[in-house]
C-alpha cells in the first residue's frame, strides 16, 4: 500500500477538533444570519447527473469537475462544483407549488478538480443564499444584507471588508456610450472581468480589438478601474468616463435601498465587477477584504433567467455564494481568530471527581443524571484519586465546575467548586444537577 | 438534455426546508449527546484515496463504491462508504501526539453504490462515535450510553428500541464448546451473522459443513437465536446451549457496567450478533427497533487492532455508526415525528407590519436592528397595508410577535402583539428590540 493512501487527498482537509470548531463557528454565523433574515435551510445531493452542469456550461466544464460513472452503471455523475444548478432543479421540480418569495439558504460542500492554491481547495464549504420570486433593488440589498450580518457576527467591520457592486444594465449602458457595438458587448464584459489579470498593454490591445478608438480605449480603461463609495454621487464618475449620469440609475436605486437598510458604509461601486458567469442579469457583487490581499470572500447577484433555464417557471432571483476557505484566511489576516483555538471547543459544565473509597460508586450515576439533564459532564479515566491532580485535569478541559465526591457523601453532600472563581460550596447530591443546570442556563 | 438530469440521482435526496429540519433535528440529538458525553467533533474529506478502502477490504469492495479518477490525474478516489478508515488514518497521522483517551464524533455523509431500498440509500448521514486508547467494559458501556442518550432525546424509550449485544470472546468460547474447530471459527461466525437470511434447512446444511454433530448443530442453532435481557443471569442460557456459564464472563462485565451507568433496561444479549466486519475484537452490538421491522439503527463494538492496521500506534478502540435513514423510519413508525413538519422550522421572533403612510420608512431600519440583535425578524413583501391581512401572514409563519407601526409612530410608539395570547401593548419604538430580545431569551 503506497504511502500517499494514508493522507487526505490533495486539496481536501482533515478537520481535527479545533479545525472543525473554527469551521462550525463560521457556519454558525452563516446559519444564524440566514435564519434571522427569514431564510429556510435546504440541501441537495453531493453528486448530480453530469448533464446538470454540461447543459448550462457546455462540455468544457468537465475538466474542472470530479466526474464518474458507477461500475456497470449507465449514468455519469459529478461532485457538485456549485449549488445553483441543484437549487434551480429543486425549484423547477416544485414548479408553481412553492410559496412566493422562496427564501432558501444552504451550506453544502463543493468540489472542483483544480490545482489547489491559497484560498482555493478541491473540497470546500460554501454558504448559498437565494431569494426567488421578487424583483427590485430592496431585494438585492436584503441579499447583500444577510452576507454583511454574518460577517459582522464574525467580527468584521466595513473597515475590514467591502461589498464591491456593479450592475449589468449599467455596464451595458456605459459600454454602449463608449461606442462598443451590441454584438461586442459580451466580449467587452469578458475583458472587464479579466482586467486585473492582464497587463496594461495587453488590456489596451484587446480593448482596441473591440473596435474602440484610442480615446475610447482610455475611457474603457477608466471604467474598468472606476471605484468609489456607493454613498457618493455618480456625477463625477459619469463625467470622467463620458456618459450621462442617468446610465447609473440602477445603482442609484441600490444606493437608496442600502441607505434605508443601514448598510451603505459597507458598499463600494466598482463598475468593472462583471462576475464571469453568463447568467447574471442585474446587480452583481463581490465581497473583498479591503486591501485586496485575498480572493473574493463572496460573489453573487441577480439571475432572473436561471430557473427557467433548468425547466422551471419564469422566476426572478438574486443570491450569492460565500466560501469557507477565503473567509477563514481573512479572519486570520484581521486577527479575528482566537489565539488558543481550544477555546472554540464546547466547555464542559462539570467535571466529576471521586476522592476514592465509597465515593467511587456515585460517579457514574451522577454523570448519567447530568448528561440526561442536557449538561456536558466529564470525569477522569485515571486510576488516581488525588483531588488536586484531578482538579488540574478539570481546569485543563476548561470545565466550569468541579463536583468533588468525598467522605461527606455519607451525609449525602458533595463539594461544588466554581473553577473560574475558586469558590466552593457544599450541596446535597440530589440538588447538584439542578444547581449546575441553573447556572449553565444563566451563562 | 435528457429528462432524468432534472432529478436527483437515484438513491440520493433533495432536502426541502421541512425535510432538512427533520435531518437537523436528528443531527442535533446526535451532536448534543456527543458533546454532553465529552466527545469532540471531527470531519474528513468526502472522498479518499481508493487504496484506503481496498487495503483493508480487498479489491472486492470496489463494486460497492463510487470510485473515480480525475481526467488526467494519477490517483483513484472513492466517495467514503464508511468513516472508520478516515478516523484511523487521522489518528495514525498524529501518532503519539493525541491526548488519551481520544473521544471523537463525526456526522459525515456516506456513499454506497448499492441498489437503493428501504432504509438503505446511496447517500446517507451517519453518526460516528469513537473512544480510543482505553479498554474495559465501562468504556464499551459509555459508548453505548451516548447512543442511548441521543435516542432518548428523540423520544425513544427502552420499550421502542433495544441494544442487542454480544462479545467476540464469548462467541469464540461458545463455538469452541460446541466443537467448532479453531480453523472453522471464522466460517461459523459468518454463518451466525447470516442466520436471519437463511431458511432452517440451509442453516442446518451449512452448520453441518462446519463438522458439527447433529446434536451440536441443534445447539448451534440455539446459540444463533439465543436472546435475553442483559439483566438476566446467564445460567439458564449456558445450560441450554451446553457451555460453562464462565464462557459469558465478558458479557457479565458489561452487565455490571451497564447497571452502574443506568442503561441496563436498554440492553438485550443476542449471542448471534457478530457484525460482518472482520475488525471487531470484543463487544459487538446493534441497536434495533423492538419489533425488528426495520434494519439496524446502529452497529458497532470494540476493534482494538484497527488503528495499527492503518499504520498508527497500537490503540484499543470502541465505537459505532448510526445512520439517519433507518432512524427516521423508526421515529416515523413510533409516531415520534410531528404531524405538521412545518413546526420543525425556526419560529420568527417578530413580524413587522406597517399600517401605511409615514410608518413605511420605519420598517427596514427596525428589521435591521432586530436582526443585528440576533432576533429572527420578518416583514411582508406585499403591497397591501391591510393590518388584518398582514397579521394573518404573521400567524401563518408562526411569528411570536407582530410589531405594528401605525399613526402612533408620530409619538414614537408601536404596538407589540403577542400572537399566541392575542395580548397587545403599546411600547416605545426605541424599546421594542430590547423587549423582544428579553422575551425570546426567556422562552
Amino acid at each position: 500500500m503506497a504511502e500517499h493512501s494514508f493522507q487526505a487527498p490533495k486539496g481536501t482537509r482533515d478537520f481535527y477538533p479545533t479545525d472543525l470548531a473554527l469551521r462550525r463557528r463560521i457556519e454558525h454565523a452563516w446559519r444564524s444570519a440566514s435564519v434571522d433574515f427569514g431564510f429556510d435551510e435546504i440541501e441537495g445531493p453531493t453528486f448530480e447527473h453530469l448533464e446538470l452542469y454540461t447543459a448550462k456550461s457546455g462540455e468544457g466544464i468537465v475538466s474542472e469537475l470530479f466526474s464518474f460513472r458507477r461500475a456497470g452503471g449507465e449514468n455519469d455523475y459529478a461532485l457538485r462544483p456549485e449549488f445553483t444548478p441543484t437549487l434551480a432543479r429543486m425549484v423547477a421540480a416544485k414548479a408553481g407549488g412553492l410559496p412566493t418569495p422562496v427564501k432558501w439558504f444552504a451550506i453544502p460542500m463543493m468540489y472542483r478538480a483544480e490545482r489547489p492554491q491559497r484560498g482555493r481547495l478541491r473540497e470546500f464549504g460554501q454558504w448559498n443564499i437565494d431569494l426567488l420570486g421578487l424583483e427590485g433593488a430592496a431585494v438585492d440589498v436584503e441579499v447583500i444584507g444577510v452576507a454583511i450580518l454574518a460577517l459582522e457576527r464574525l467580527g468584521l467591520t466595513a473597515r475590514d471588508v467591502q461589498v464591491r457592486l456593479s450592475h449589468r444594465v449599467v455596464i451595458g449602458r456605459v459600454l454602449a456610450a463608449l461606442g462598443v457595438a451590441a454584438e461586442k458587448a459580451s466580449d467587452a464584459m469578458t475583458l472587464l472581468d479579466r482586467r486585473d489579470k492582464l497587463d496594461a498593454a495587453e488590456f489596451q490591445k484587446r480593448a482596441e480589438a473591440l473596435g474602440l478608438s484610442t480615446e475610447a480605449v482610455q475611457r474603457f480603461d477608466a471604467v474598468a478601474r472606476a471605484a468609489q463609495p456607493l454613498a457618493q454621487s455618480f456625477d463625477a464618475l459619469a463625467k470622467s468616463i463620458g456618459v450621462e449620469v442617468d446610465a447609473f440609475s440602477a445603482l442609484e436605486e441600490i444606493r437608496v435601498a442600502a441607505e434605508h437598510a443601514g448598510i451603505l458604509e459597507w458598499c463600494t461601486v466598482d463598475v468593472g465587477i462583471v462576475r464571469g458567469l453568463a447568467y447574471y442579469t442585474g446587480t452583481v457583487f463581490e465581497i473583498h477584504e479591503i486591501s485586496g490581499a485575498e480572493r473574493a470572500i463572496a460573489g453573487g447577484g441577480r439571475y432572473d433567467g436561471l430557473v427557467e433555464l433548468f425547466g422551471g417557471p419564469k422566476m426572478p432571483a438574486c443570491g450569492f455564494g460565500m466560501g469557507d476557505v477565503v473567509l477563514a484566511n481573512v479572519l486570520s489576516d484581521r486577527g479575528l481568530l482566537p489565539k488558543d483555538p481550544a477555546t472554540l471547543l464546547p466547555q464542559p459544565d462539570a467535571f466529576v471527581i471521586s476522592a476514592g473509597g465509597d465515593a467511587d460508586r456515585f460517579v457514574a450515576p451522577l454523570v448519567r443524571r447530568m448528561r440526561m439533564a442536557g449538561l456536558h459532564a466529564r470525569t477522569s479515566y485515571k486510576a488516581t484519586r488525588n483531588v488536586g491532580k484531578l482538579l488540574s485535569d478539570a481546569n485543563k478541559v476548561r470545565a466550569r465546575f468541579a463536583i468533588i465526591i468525598g467522605a461527606e457523601i455519607a451525609d449525602g453532600r458533595v463539594a461544588l467548586k466554581n473553577l473560574a472563581s475558586g469558590e466552593q460550596q457544599w450541596i446535597a447530591l440530589d440538588d447538584v444537577v439542578t444547581a449546575c443546570a441553573r447556572i449553565a442556563c444563566a451563562s
